[in-house]
């Protein structure tokens, strides 16, 4: 049996969404054929559906961010596996409003070839549908990866914009256009100091010293072009922060994302927001927003990330407006 | 250098009082020479403070239930390490209301030695004072165990559920009266696959075989009195919902908590929420309400804890006021 709590590790994504559609059966059903979860609350006023997901493993994301003021629905894989096109379909068909429906995707190869069937066969329906690619991992910028950045933290905040923006009745090339416009305002970088465990061999999905540090790290587990050692907080913020401005430049207030991979303590992660924004005061960045807990996880890796959204009054008060979901809610 | 990414492990829990302080200014403020942290926001109407405290580790207990609904203040000792009674005390003064404070206590003897302390130097003062002490955690429940049952998953819903009863003006023999009356209607279970992280050492706090599961572990890594072999999860959640509801025999609705103590994944905590709610249905047991995530760690144990309370028509309606603290908010 592995490390992990459940029945086998085949049952372990159904039956945790079967117990996530019990405990916010207020917020969402479980479509029980295809597996996707519907919001059973949206406004009135929304004209596009909003519809993510990806791998299970990386929860809350998506379906902690179905509900009122973000996702219309949440499509997740098996663990760190693309959804099937066939369930991002059904699911889409089921969400779509008037103008149709906006897929929010994290740049991985997978999940970018089964959004774009599902949103193909869309097409074919009569179905307008549109994307947004997130891809704010800055520790994949190179020019050497034909793939382009990973999607990752971002994903989060951008939901949450996106989802107050689709509620004041934007169209579906105005909330392409925002949601493209707030991927390139957006980076992220994250560290482990141990990796996740693999689901089928309850072993570490890869070795890591003690002592060393996986610096850019992918929520897959994908691992960092640099092992570099361990440091004191403090520097290891600075080095993630500096880099994340020098990337972003940015001229207005920040968003920021202080993230829990999954075995990271609630005390380190309000630790590195200390750090991150004694920094930012210290570079006179004003941080105007931040969320600080686990939002996008890769099963149990003990690692953290820091994503900074460059923002303005449109997108803070965007972000300030109502939300009402399972890991999201003001 | 331990394993936690922290400065020192003296650091770490200051640098996180500041962080977290920082994050959510606009519902606490931390004093900086005791170390407690104080509601900017609390309903006129509460002629009583509600004070909790224990060893830092058990995020987001109980930092992140200060707020309006819920704490007035917290006292977050060192690592596992009762807070001390001048902060204890310090921090009762700075939250006291006009017919005193009541004080929030984990059954464990040094939260029991220094909160008395503290409430001794209170009546010197002439400030009422009061005590709730919560000994839910079942794995303690043994004549054998001269300090009674320790205290665990059930201080976040008798804390909520207090904050509520409190907002309704009730005195503070009326408080102590409701919060013992809840404490013994609550019971708790924790198992754990792995131990968390020594802070001091970066080893394993207790050794554990590839396997094996610790059957009613406490929040320190206190060892539970059986080591068993791991099973799946259906029989493992129904052997803790018995034990549960034969200790409690609740004869109406039920609260329950399912809570990760660190490591454990949403996946794994919302599959054990579909098998404890399958199985109440079963039993004829109406599941009333219910909170799935982390709520009360033990630092990066890789465990989780099934915690019930036998409700009323009273209970639930104080438990769906609102609330808005960093950690619970509806």
């Amino acid at each position: 049996m592995a490390s992990y709590f459940e029945n086998s590790s085949d049952a372990l994504v159904p039956d945790a969404l079967k117990g996530f559609a019990r405990a916010h059966a207020e917020l969402v059903t479980l479509d029980p054929e295809h597996g996707f979860l519907l919001s059973r609350t949206a406004a009135p006023s929304r004209r596009v559906a909003l519809l993510s997901g990806g791998g299970a493993g990386h929860e809350p994301l998506h379906a902690g961010y179905v509900g009122r003021g973000m996702l219309d629905a949440a499509c997740p894989g098996r663990v760190f596996a693309s959804p099937h096109n066939r369930q991002v379909y059904a699911g889409s068909l089921a969400a779509a409003r008037a103008e149709g429906v906006l897929h929010i995707v994290k740049n991985y190869t997978g999940d970018r070839i089964n959004f774009g069937i599902a949103a193909e066969r869309l097409a074919h329906r009569g179905i307008p549908c549109a994307r947004v690619l997130i891809d704010d991992d800055l520790a994949s910028d190179s020019a050497d990866i034909a793939s382009g950045r990973r999607g990752t933290g971002g994903t989060v905040l951008i939901e949450k914009i996106l989802g107050a923006a689709a509620d004041t009745g934007l169209g579906l090339s105005e909330l392409q256009e925002l949601g493209t416009r707030l991927a390139a305002r957006c980076r992220t970088l994250a560290v482990a100091s141990a990796a996740h465990t693999a689901p089928t061999t309850g072993e570490p999905a890869f070795p890591l010293a003690a002592g060393e540090l996986e610096y850019g790290v992918g929520i897959h587990g994908e691992r960092a072009q640099q092992t570099v050692p361990r440091e004191p907080l403090t520097g290891l913020v600075e080095r993630m922060t500096t880099a994340l401005l020098d990337a972003l430049a940015p001229d207005g207030p920040v968003i920021a994302l202080v993230n829990g991979l999954g075995a990271v303590t609630p005390l380190e992660l309000y630790a590195v927001h200390g750090e991150l924004a004694a920094l930012l005061d210290a570079r006179g960045t004003d941080l105007a927003r931040a969320l600080v807990g686990d939002y996008i996880t890769a099963l149990d890796m003990r690692g953290f990330s820091v994503t900074l959204l460059a923002a303005d009054e449109e997108i803070l008060r965007l972000y300030d407006a109502p939300v009402h979901t399972a890991a999201l809610r003001w």
